[in-house]
């Protein structure tokens, strides 16, 4: 080992050594680091890597408006009490003109500020897709290298992206609201078959034994698995069945764990994250790989309609990887 | 040419006259075609490719009940009266249990249903996003193949999924109603910013002026373009409005295709598809390449933090790509 890489491999463990002493600066750091530069990124990650999958990771989605933030915010209470540490990524969509995001979460989660076992860290939703799925999970491997015992994603349920982030959980709460009409269809999409958990907030409005009785009949008619989801009802603002939701995710979480599902999420989740790390770096290196040049001259002829974009990108990877895509593999 | 080659190339010369006649089956096989199979799908872009770039693409995005599909109806008659035909892409985000999605636009849409100067699509948002902006740009390929001069996508606007979707489009129009509170501030994120055109929608409904003056504050703080994007009122039930609306779709389409700004943002997409292509074609056949049994290997090592992800994304793209990515390209 050179002395460079013991000087790196020293400092590391220090950021290491501070993040699973819960020190908040060093997890801001490691956090922006992950997101940020990409040599200081990948050897952090290398030597926090280990010291994961150890939480419990936990998405808490619904459409804006279910009172999430507050349901959370209870259900942290509760976690505490029971003597657990609680780290949380909230993804904002706020506006990043009013750049709302960190101040909002800290309004609404101020009464855990002053505890150390609380960790809350804010994203903006600016940005690609890709790029917000990645920091959502860097973020959730460095809390769960810090050492907290659960680790809550907050999402608005109402796109395929936020699917996306939410399948990062072991486990998935699904917050509705009662007579919320027919708009709030544009959540249950893709949303509704991947809940573990459902709860029905704000359970003081009307019309809570008919969302409840929806939710009970779409279960029916979905295939018999081991795990049928519990339909919870909740008040958050009054702390009201936060304690059996926080009984509900713990039950989930043993569950999966007994039956192997848990291991299968992971299992797919890694895989899923090796395959957006290639995509990722052949598409950074695509300019390079098969020069911008000729990434420029294939585009060319795209926009004269000589060639038509399938053509063209069969024609840059056959620069860039070893062996001849089209002829070897195609699907027939 | 071989027989055989040539055989194809005359069933999908075929396929191309028929849809340049807008043959409504021709369509939908093409559509279909272009999603699906694989070989078939790649033969059939490369014949009609050059066939496209005509038609003027106009995004209509904004949160549910707000409208648009009605709005989209008004202006589709709108437009119809002006001798202009018109293809439709809808993005329904109704849940694939219901089957919603096709009869809920036959319903919407039911005007427009014998005019063979208007097609409808509607796609559901099931499958990954990538999959969604993929089968959109798809779509809309053939819808402009097939000649129709302008072709609106639809979807909702409250998810990074959808902006990356309505990118495609040249013309933006992003939809408001007034009173919807804070909630709609959801969707305000990435989208207000990519508006060409803004639509306050229900214009006989209270706070229409301030809807109006808050987003002309919101343009004011933003820094001065060529093409400051108008905001217009619409009552889209009783069709008022929509003339207007008409017009400033055709007249941002002018203004674009005057100062270049047009082939930039086509130039930007296409440069996008093929990285798009690119990447799927990697993932598809990342296993292939590396070889399963190698990817499940380095997986399994991943799963028992022997390997972080990064680092096993980098052992099989060293398998895959023909140079060391982390030797010769490293940023820094």
């Amino acid at each position: 080992m050179s002395i460079y890489a013991h000087i790196q491999s020293s400092v590391k463990m220090e950021i290491v050594e501070k993040l699973r002493t819960k020190d908040r600066r060093a997890i801001a750091k490691a956090i922006t680091t992950l997101e940020d530069n990409y040599e200081d990124s990948d050897r952090l990650l290398h030597t926090i890597f280990k010291h994961t999958g150890n939480a419990h990771v936990v998405g808490v989605t619904g459409a804006p408006g279910v009172g999430k933030s507050t349901l959370i915010s209870s259900l942290v209470k509760e976690f505490r009490s029971r003597g657990k540490t609680v780290g949380i990524v909230a993804i904002d969509p706020t506006s990043p003109f009013t750049g709302g995001a960190v101040l909002g979460d800290r309004v609404r989660m101020g009464e855990h500020s002053g505890d150390p076992g609380v960790y809350i860290r804010s994203m903006a939703t600016r940005g690609s897709l890709g790029g917000l799925s990645k920091a959502t999970s860097d973020a959730v491997k460095v809390l769960d290298a810090a050492g907290f015992d659960i680790i809550i994603i907050e999402t608005v349920g109402t796109g395929q992206s936020e699917i996306d982030v939410v399948r990062a959980a072991d486990t998935i709460v699904v917050v509705i609201i009662p007579g919320l009409g027919d708009d709030i269809q544009a959540i249950k999409a893709g949303i509704l078959e991947i809940a573990d958990i459902f709860v029905v907030n704000k359970c003081d409005r009307e019309g809570v034994e008919r969302a409840v009785s929806e939710l009970e009949m779409m279960l029916d008619l979905k295939e018999k698995r081991t795990w049928r989801p519990p339909i919870l009802k909740t008040n958050a603002r009054l702390n009201e069945g936060t304690s059996r939701l926080a009984d509900a995710i713990s039950e989930h979480y043993s569950h999966i764990n007994r039956n192997g599902e848990l291991e299968k999420r992971r299992r797919a989740r890694y895989s899923e994250e090796i395959r957006d790390v290639v995509n990722r770096r052949i598409g950074e290196y695509m300019y390079l790989a098969s020069g911008k040049e000729f990434f420029d001259e294939v585009l060319e002829k795209v926009l004269r309609k000589e060639m038509d974009p399938r053509s063209a990108a069969d024609l840059i990877l056959n620069e860039i990887v070893k062996f001849d895509l089209r002829k070897s593999n195609k699907k027939n």
